[in-house]
């Protein structure tokens, strides 16, 4: 799935287009609010906040504050956030995951990128301005022409990262304005009692047979790389929810599509110190953790709540506290003496997570044979359905999930299903609803971007785009080109720790040869029953070097506005590479494994060797999924898998009966085999 | 020519070898020091050391210093450094270009890498330990071995860029030592009556005729930037020394290879503070730069020691000054208040001056006719000479500098020759001397990479590599799949704004491939009669994103060690590309005109699109150069050029004779032109 993370992660540059068509103008429309009439016309999508907004003024002004940010995160700076943290969507009646809202005086501002735009204007009543804008730099520039010289702005710590917080200070601080931190959140003041409860759900332990390592192993690692350290820390804290589950191998179910529970943990040379609702352990669980006893090796389960007293506590010794400044937030970052502060991009188990050891490597391969057969099975569904005309964008995620629901170990989606039809597809993110959403038509490109969490391990994440009818010269143009891309970069033979921002271009080059492009990233790391997302692992800049045994998703795409879109998305192992002279090289081993679609690939743009390459890649596939079809007797499923993987051969010749003789030929000259 | 500097950009990654031929064990060889007997031996060529130490020594005791760090670089970061600056060349003896030495009251040593050992061995006595590593860590991981808590370390901080003092003040603080600015640096105060001379040769302004704009100009152009500037700058503080030659259009001869002149530019809203000693420049140079008036676009010449007195007394002021932080040292840095600092990483001159405008581009492409004048008659006169036996590195070398200096408006140089035969080849960065160097011979490679610098605002850089005899089979592969590299990153089409480090994976995909590597950058910017290593233009991460108006170098290459070592080095321009689909492409215009060799290229590793560029190349050099040629009656280097630049031709087919043409048919159905 590409990934939008606007503010800290600038994955998408543009994506800008409208969702359901080509709409009427806004004021002519009763599904959006107009504000610029009087009365004001509001649909009834749109929510009342004005008792919200008058509480949270009542609230800066005591703090006498100009301004209040309320961003889109959690304290962990997780992707997807909990109910219990949705405090910009109470604020502003704005639901969607991506949008920061700030509130002075006598104005309140949303800014969301062009996923959100038309949502913002159904949900949004007129207390709120729209800004079609992201990043920081245009809200700084707005708060400067609002609010005057000596002004405070306040924010909640817990809910920015480091950087953020820095640049917002900055900023503010050069034009003589204030950053103030209030560790009390102001909107939690006022939510009361329609805020969503504490998550309370278990905590559990996750089997042994489905993880890498046991956490007392991971432990001892993190603890050998501290005694490792020039800087000699005494201490790991992290913040991220995907550590803290990664290290114990713990899971819980208090953020969507993600399986983690509200956590930090605070990793010294000799205790262990987990900061969770203790209530939520089971006596077997708190066993598992050791709980109770003391020594290195013991788990101190301490209250959520309780981090920031214990950590300003264990900071007053003498320490040196090693951290990830990327899921770090400021709050926790501003308890803790500069001096004892060892900072990193990535704290250490972010960056031993990224590379997985065998037996997870192989528990990764057995859940995409799986996850294939439920996708395969979907496009047979579709297949079948679509020319009845029945199918809709919304009722095929759900067909989609039933599939997949009935793979053993299927635990929910690992994010929500991007099923796109038609000019829907040229939205990067679009998801359907049960109210929104676009008939699937034989005359249109349809794409499908979903994965599964599986509790033996794995999370999964592929996307496929077909067309069951006749699609456009320019259509299967620009296919074959993204399946260039996806095939170019997945084959690419490259030195041992490349960075992907190096190699990503592999991707992009067929497209860029005749002057299109994609406006998202190529890649991202995946999780052990952990993010689909997962950093530091991909090819931007600020992800790590690639190593053998890290997961990344390959995934170009094309996008025309207001027509279609196409992105062809792999998850792909970093294998050692053998080369004609030795050294240490590194290449991708794809292990999703389901065909993409003939009807769209132009077989004459592709090079021998990207043919020779797309046809093992089919092999591969008719060798580890087609058993398994079998085995459930998925017959149907099954002649299709054969059908579909059926060696594409070079381009038929032009009219002469000598020609296919010639090419052939021409082409053992060249030296390629055919 | 492939640009190594190891402190602050790592460009080259490693290169270990040596230069001539396998030497014998270093306690067997009389040319280098042997100070593990006793007494130790020391050949002729090493320096006495003693009293210099003794002095500078007495000097950290006055200053209470545990230890004294001497770097290689001037108060400008100048890649080259004048005589005058040869600060640890004249403390250690040593001479080579980078090396970093570092006193305590005990010790004394020296960081350098792998081109300079023997050389190091060689100079210096055996007060001096020779540490074969590069970079701040080593020398911070010994300073901590040296000196006790507590202890001082002294450096000259007009000698430090902002972030090499940073990361030693870091360190050394989370360790307990103290990094201390003393500006009056302690080796001058020793250095006495040896010190060469200030340089007082004239500054002179170039020809109108040869510069893309006028110096008011430009000041405008900078000051419209400053205008725009969102933090409002009151002044651009310049420090590199090729920013303010371009802002002025002056040049000087105080730098070897640079025509540049000690200076710095306090470029402010309302006026122009030039720091260069006044005397230097004549009458009619000062009124060229409107010295004596008052207003805006006056110059005010003030003494260069002046610069750190007039930057604090202006700082003192309600100022803003914008800085590049690369050039500027930590000497002027710590004397502007934070506040009053805004730092980019390039300087608005340096950003300014990376895009040339047609003017220069003009100027640039006639050069390069000239050049490629120059440097075929040397490969013409090598071709008949290097069987003779009569030729040797050094020798070469200059010949090939008589040529150029035969050429219109050459004025040296722009880096010293790198003219290397057989295993010296696989040096990057190795030159003969008159003492040292090997004799050309028909059965080894020859690696030139060489360049001029031209009065008419030019500077080229050029790298060919020849074998006049039989080269290995291996040898052929390396070359051809280093040509391919350099073929295609020059044709690559790409968006523009793209970064330098997203694209140079290009130039190495075909050594990839099959396990082959280079350990250096893949180009450099180049200036108008300025650095021939011109930041920030190029292809590693610290570089600007490519845009129209750019020149860098594409050089890729390979080296085996002890062996032999290839180069193909071209100066390229950025120009829009015309794609089939409409957008704003960029790519590639090579500008240099010399053929490669024909006879180490495999013509069957080449793509047919490969060719067919090479091809296309191959008829510009003619069209271009060849008329020059004749206009000169350099009839045999015309006769040479027609012969080197024939149309290359795909693989010939295998025995049958109906071969050629299947050979031409297939490539026509697979619709390519040949």
């Amino acid at each position: 799935m590409a990934w939008a993370r606007w503010g800290s992660h600038p994955w998408l540059v543009l994506l800008c287009a409208y969702a359901w068509g080509h709409p009427k103008s806004l004021d002519q429309r009763e599904d959006v609010r107009n504000c610029s009439i009087s009365p004001p016309y509001l649909p009834v999508t749109a929510v009342n906040t004005t008792a919200q907004l008058t509480a949270l003024r009542q609230q800066m002004y005591i703090h006498n504050l100009s301004a209040y940010i309320v961003p889109d995160t959690d304290a962990h700076m997780s992707e997807y956030i909990g109910e219990y943290d949705q405090r910009r969507a109470w604020i502003t009646g704005f639901t969607g995951s991506a949008g920061v809202a700030v509130l002075t005086m006598g104005k309140a501002s949303l800014w969301t990128d062009s996923r959100y735009w038309t949502q913002a204007e159904r949900q949004m009543d007129c207390n709120w301005e729209l800004h079609k804008e992201v990043g920081t730099t245009p809200i700084i520039t707005w708060l400067l022409t609002e609010i005057p010289v000596g002004a405070r702005v306040g924010v909640d710590p817990f809910l920015f990262s480091i950087n953020s917080w820095e640049s917002y200070a900055k900023a503010l601080q050069v034009s003589d304005r204030e950053l103030l931190s209030i560790p009390v959140n102001l909107v939690d003041l006022v939510w009361g009692s329609e805020r969503p409860p504490v998550p309370s759900e278990p905590i559990y332990a996750l089997q042994e047979a489905f993880t890498g390592s046991t956490w007392q192993e991971k432990v001892a690692g993190i603890r050998s790389q501290m005694q490792k350290h020039l800087e000699a820390p005494t201490a790991v804290l992290l913040s991220a929810l995907d550590e803290t589950a990664w290290l114990f191998n713990l899971r819980g179910s208090d953020i969507p599509y993600n399986p983690f529970f509200y956590s930090y943990t605070l990793l010294t040379d000799s205790s262990i110190r987990l900061f969770a609702n203790k209530s939520r352990f089971s006596s077997e669980t708190l066993q598992y953790l050791n709980s109770g006893c003391t020594g290195p090796l013991c788990v101190q389960v301490e209250d959520y709540s309780q981090v920031s007293g214990s950590v300003q506590a264990y900071a007053s010794g003498d320490v040196k506290i090693w951290i990830g400044t990327s899921y770090t937030s400021y709050g926790l970052y501003e308890l803790i003496p500069k001096e004892k502060l060892i900072e990193d991009t990535y704290s250490p188990v972010m960056v031993t997570k990224a590379v997985k050891n065998s037996k997870e490597q192989t528990l990764l391969r057995a859940s995409h044979v799986r996850d294939a057969v439920a996708v395969i099975r979907y496009l047979v569904w579709l297949e079948k359905n679509v020319p009845q005309g029945t199918v809709d964008e919304f009722s095929g995620a759900e067909q989609l999930e039933k599939f997949r629901g009935e793979e053993e170990f299927f635990s929910g989606s690992s994010f929500e299903t991007i099923s796109a039809s038609g000019l829907n597809a040229a939205l990067a993110h679009y998801s359907p609803t049960k109210e929104l959403h676009r008939k699937l038509s034989s005359d249109e490109i349809y794409l499908l971007d979903s994965g599964g969490q599986y509790w033996y391990g794995w999370t999964t994440d592929v996307t496929r785009t077909v067309h069951w009818g006749t699609p456009s010269a320019f259509q299967k143009e620009a296919y074959t080109r993204v399946l260039i891309g996806n095939i170019d970069l997945s084959r690419l033979v490259f030195p041992a720790a490349t960075s992907g921002r190096m190699v990503e271009a592999f991707a992009r080059k067929a497209l860029w040869d005749v002057g299109l492009n994609y406006g998202h990233g190529t890649g991202h790391g995946i999780g052990n029953f952990l993010c689909v997302h997962e950093w530091p692992v991909g090819f931007q800049s600020s992800n790590i070097a690639m190593a053998k045994g890290m997961f990344t998703s390959i995934e170009p795409g094309y996008y025309l506005d207001g027509e279609f879109g196409i992105r062809l998305e792999d998850v792909a192992l970093v294998v050692e590479a053998k080369t004609k002279y030795p050294g240490t090289y590194l290449t991708f081993e794809v292990v999703s494994l389901v065909p993409y679609d003939r009807n769209l690939i132009d077989v004459s743009l592709l090079s021998s060797e990207q043919l020779q390459y797309l046809n093992r890649y089919y092999q591969i596939i008719r060798e580890k999924v087609g058993p398994e079809l079998q085995r459930r007797q998925l017959q149907e499923e099954f002649s299709w898998l054969q059908r579909h993987t059926e060696p594409l051969t070079a381009r038929a010749a032009p009219t002469t009966s000598l020609a296919p003789l010639v090419t052939v030929s021409a082409l053992a000259i060249l030296g390629w085999s055919v």
